[in-house]
């Protein structure tokens, strides 16, 4: 098995992989100057990471209802394509913007700082990034957050921590969604929270039903400390 | 809105855009290889595109099982890491390989060529390939497949097909996966196949469910037709 298990390096040329960290690097500097601004402002910055149809905007348009109320919210909405999603939020009343992204599978840092260039960062408190739908490449790009929050679905699998370890490092905290879905889909909890675990020890996990509400309170208050 | 929504081309250097061209050729021409070789052995390749968490290894545990009785069957599993998918599927008794592809976030005509480089093709009858579980990057590269089938689930949203419309432009034919979860996660059917034809008009779609095994017998005559 494995007979196509070769280190990436040896498949990738030099040239690319230079190209390639430069594009990192380059991102990493504007990320860092987003953080500075943002701490400045004294906006929190919260990205969210998932599969797609893991249910971000369902959870963000129950947020920004729910915090909103006690805070000055707003979002920037990643996705290859529509402004769904951005209309779906934007019927909270807070600033919402949609950056679509074309063909590229993640936001990056320059996406983020065109995004809010027209922004007062000073009149908000808490701003979310919903990252476009893929557990692969947003783990490279650092856009500035405060806190990064990887969702995972209880209808796709408790194994996803183990397929893509890299997104679940980079996140601060994950939430498994759709608990209402639990039962239906046998989800296997214990599983799931041993795979985060075991990729990530000592990661905090919430469990939330956007539909339902449950545990809605515990991700509020968790959204309260940070911001 | 869309204030980020530059052209791509303007927001990427003329240099990555050559060396993105570059290994999509060379991609393009080692697939075609690939293609003239399976069809020279006789062996139908067909390729499953998804989300991480649709449903591809527990529709191809079923498939290999059902149609192993009738044809000469063979799979090659991609993930980022773990060989799971593919301890899963061997137990069908067909022969499976694992690519784990690191951080890459899909398969590649060449991680094809190495993974059969040391299996007789011309005593295999169809052939799976089970993408990395992504809706953005398997769509730009050509693997040599006879047939690419693009996964919905029932529980991730109708809304994918608009958010994803070249994975699904460049797929042959639509399974909607877990549709037993179709009630429970109030799954809009209509909707779902509306978006597919709005982005693929006359697109073939299935509907199924690897757990109650309900149309797996259209998805087995499907494959039959195509071997």
């Amino acid at each position: 098995m494995s007979s196509a298990n070769a280190p990436l390096s040896s498949r990738m040329s030099p040239r690319i992989v230079t190209v390639r960290e430069r594009v990192l690097k380059q991102n990493d500097l504007l990320a860092r100057d987003l953080r500075a601004r943002f701490q400045a402002a004294g906006v929190r910055v919260i990205s969210l990471v998932s599969s797609p149809g893991a249910g971000k905007t369902s959870l963000l348009e129950r947020t920004l209802a729910i915090l909103g109320q006690k805070r000055r919210v707003a979002a920037l909405v990643g996705d290859l394509a529509t402004e769904n999603d951005a209309l779906r939020l934007q019927r909270s009343g807070a600033p919402v913007k949609q950056i679509t992204t074309g063909t590229v599978c993640h936001l990056d840092a320059s996406m983020i700082s065109t995004a809010v260039s027209d922004w007062s960062l000073a009149a908000l408190d808490v701003m979310f990034i919903e990252n476009v739908g893929n557990l692969v490449c947003p783990s490279s790009y650092d856009l500035g957050e405060a806190v990064r929050v990887v969702l995972l679905s209880a209808t796709e699998g408790e194994d996803k921590p183990l397929k893509y370890p890299t997104i679940f490092n980079t996140a601060d905290v994950a939430v498994i969604t759709k608990i209402d879905l639990a039962a239906a889909a046998e989800f296997d909890r214990e599983a799931a929270h041993s795979n985060i675990q075991t990729v990530r020890p000592g990661m905090r996990v919430m469990e939330v039903s956007a539909r339902t509400g449950a545990g809605m309170d515990a991700w509020i208050a968790f959204l309260q400390e940070h911001s």
